[in-house]
């Protein structure tokens, strides 16, 4: 009869993501956690054994998942590149800025803590970083086919994003991504003149 | 006779520092600034009576100063901000693989957290980006007087440098700021043909 809800151990996940993607890894702790999911205080080690580190790692893996579908919907729905990132990099300033500038890049302030807190987490949210690369550097591949090293330029992309969003979130203002948005055009110029697009 | 040995305020900042440049805000205990500083119990709230995030604001301040000072060397001893970048971004791959990837931006790890720890350390940390882009966008101005709006091709430079240094960090490799040095040219180049340098 529970089908609507989602059952103990997705709750947790979800609500780790939640916490993870404001706060970070270290801020985040189990207690607040199952407090906030609602979940029965044994129910940590019962769904994951290898408590903290395992429920994050899962945790960034979904936001990972979610973001990506986000950024594959917004180049699917968009003529280029170009516009597709524009509407994203719209996207989070509005996400910002509805946020009191507390949700920025969801994966991007556990990456920079897991590389001294734990390497599985790191792992994780490297596997993230490259699913979106990948999107990416698909897309610029199908727009012009003979685009010399779209992994290269997908990479500087995805770093122009994660950069402005940093520069966004610390200064509590959008400047920084409409900057980054301004420069796609220098970015992306290049190739979009010299590329086969039909 | 101590005039050669820094002082004990001067050693707890600088042990912040460092402790914050490699780990963050958040882990980064006061039990572990005074040890590793063998500073007395009692000296932080003598030296910082508001405590944590204020030995905190003064520790970003001091690596946003530092840092700055390489900046600026780096801009000065090249013949334009291309290589003087260049230079930059290859200092920061090499301070990466030599410190098993936990040394990237001094800053960016506590400027994420600080969102949502302290509006105090995140103003600290957003001082800090200003006063590089600063840089930046003078020498900018110095190389093509004529540029149009310097601030913000600073503001996108800094956060293509930002996001590289997060990806590098994440996935333990200099691939995505050895990519960024060649993403300078394109962000560089229409202003460097159009540009009225000498």
């Amino acid at each position: 009869m529970a089908s609507a809800k989602p059952d103990t151990r997705e709750r947790m996940v979800g609500t780790a993501a939640r916490l993870l993607a404001t706060q970070g890894y270290h801020a985040t702790g189990v207690a607040q956690v199952l407090e906030q999911s609602e979940s029965p205080r044994g129910s940590l080690y019962f769904h994951f054994p290898e408590g903290k580190e395992q429920i994050a790692e899962e945790a960034i893996r979904q936001l990972g998942r979610q973001l990506g579908d986000v950024l594959r919907a917004k180049l699917d729905k968009k003529p280029d590149v170009r516009s597709g990132l524009g509407s994203l990099l719209r996207m989070f300033a509005r996400q910002l800025e509805s946020s009191a500038f507390q949700l920025g890049c969801p994966v991007a302030t556990v990456a920079l803590e897991a590389a001294s807190a734990s390497p599985g987490l790191r792992r994780a949210c490297d596997e993230v970083f490259t699913s979106w690369e990948g999107y990416l550097a698909e897309r610029l591949r199908r727009e012009s086919p003979r685009r010399a090293e779209p992994e290269r330029l997908a990479r500087s992309l995805l770093a122009i994003l994660e950069g402005a969003l940093l520069l966004s979130k610390t200064r509590a203002s959008t400047e920084p991504l409409r900057d980054a948005e301004l420069s796609l055009d220098a970015l992306l110029g290049d190739e979009r003149t010299s590329g086969s697009r039909t």
